[in-house]
């Protein structure tokens, strides 16, 4: 049996990586903002990949508020820093809070009787949401997103990009799509799907 | 002294408006979805107007989730009932978690020693958030956030619009603008002043 990406990361080491406090924060920041969205969108298509995702998050915002507790403490040298920091951790916490009610509205997914109403419940719109990997063939390899039009040609907003083990939180226009990013799209159907073709590599054009 | 709009909500009486689960629901959605953003830009940019709308949407969250287990209690007549609703319950205590974290987060907007290095820490790009209302001489009136191109003219998405004490999150093209609307736009500052003169009607075209 496959371990899901999410538990590995659970049983993982927590590695002491030179990252500063700032850098930690902001992380944590777009993943609350991020996974509140990817979990809705879980529940909404009842798509199980997306909900791997969230936990996977909610497992990295774990480890994110625990080593900005370490850093904190360690860099406390007066009462005054110590009440900065407080107040860090504070936002810390609060974005914790927040990825953990988002891997709750994704245990969900495993709920018999509830899961089959939500999607009808929730959905306002006829977007759906689609994880969509660059291939090795596509023509988006080392184009930017601008470039490419991906908004105006198809309606698909990209929410994120995953490459590797890392994120991109709601990817601004200069950023290029290399082979293996795992993007997520939000739009029309349709869209969706003509945005997979290209950049699966089956289409060379994307309007 | 005038009594900030959350607080008067607060108070309010909670009306047993004729809506339905469906409704509350994807209003909880919503909103969980727009207050984290909001919350965010508010330490973001040391901003108490928008940490005022992130207050009354927690109360404005509170009464949904209460109408909501009413509603539920209410509708249930079997088992099976109970079942279903205690998921759709799940989903709008976990929403109600979210907004409560957001509650928690503009707190920090008084803490006096940790507020003021908060925006240095969390800034990332050099967007801004602004409320801009529209103007009763604005060119925009009627006119549709898609027909007037807002994003491609001034860089700025608007993420919410609030009307009266109605919120439309998330507006898509094809909202029209109305007289007294008040948008909150995120984008670069010049194109959000831009904006802001053509809403207010100082200037006739946004190109």
């Amino acid at each position: 049996m496959k371990v899901p990406r999410w538990k590995e990361a659970e049983f993982e080491e927590i590695e002491y990586e030179p990252v500063s406090i700032k850098q930690i924060l902001v992380e944590m920041k777009n993943i609350s903002e991020l996974i509140v969205d990817l979990a809705y969108s879980a529940i909404l298509f009842n798509n199980r990949e997306i909900g791997e995702e969230v936990k996977y998050l909610e497992v990295r915002m774990d480890k994110l508020n625990y080593q900005i507790r370490i850093l904190a403490m360690l860099a406390a040298r007066s009462a005054e820093d110590a009440e900065k920091l407080a107040g860090i951790l504070q936002i810390a916490e609060a974005a914790e809070t927040i990825s953990n009610a988002a891997g709750d509205i994704v245990k969900l997914l495993s709920v018999k009787l509830t899961h089959p109403i939500l999607p009808r419940l929730l959905r306002e719109s006829d977007e759906m949401i689609k994880k969509i990997v660059v291939g090795k063939d596509s023509a988006a390899r080392d184009k930017s997103i601008a470039d490419l039009k991906i908004s105006s040609e198809t309606g698909v907003r990209i929410v994120a990009i995953r490459r590797g083990d890392k994120w991109i939180y709601g990817p601004k226009g200069e950023v290029k799509l290399k082979r293996g990013d795992i993007l997520i799209g939000v739009g029309p159907e349709e869209g969706l799907k003509h945005l997979n073709k290209f950049l699966k590599g089956e289409v060379r054009l994307l309007e």
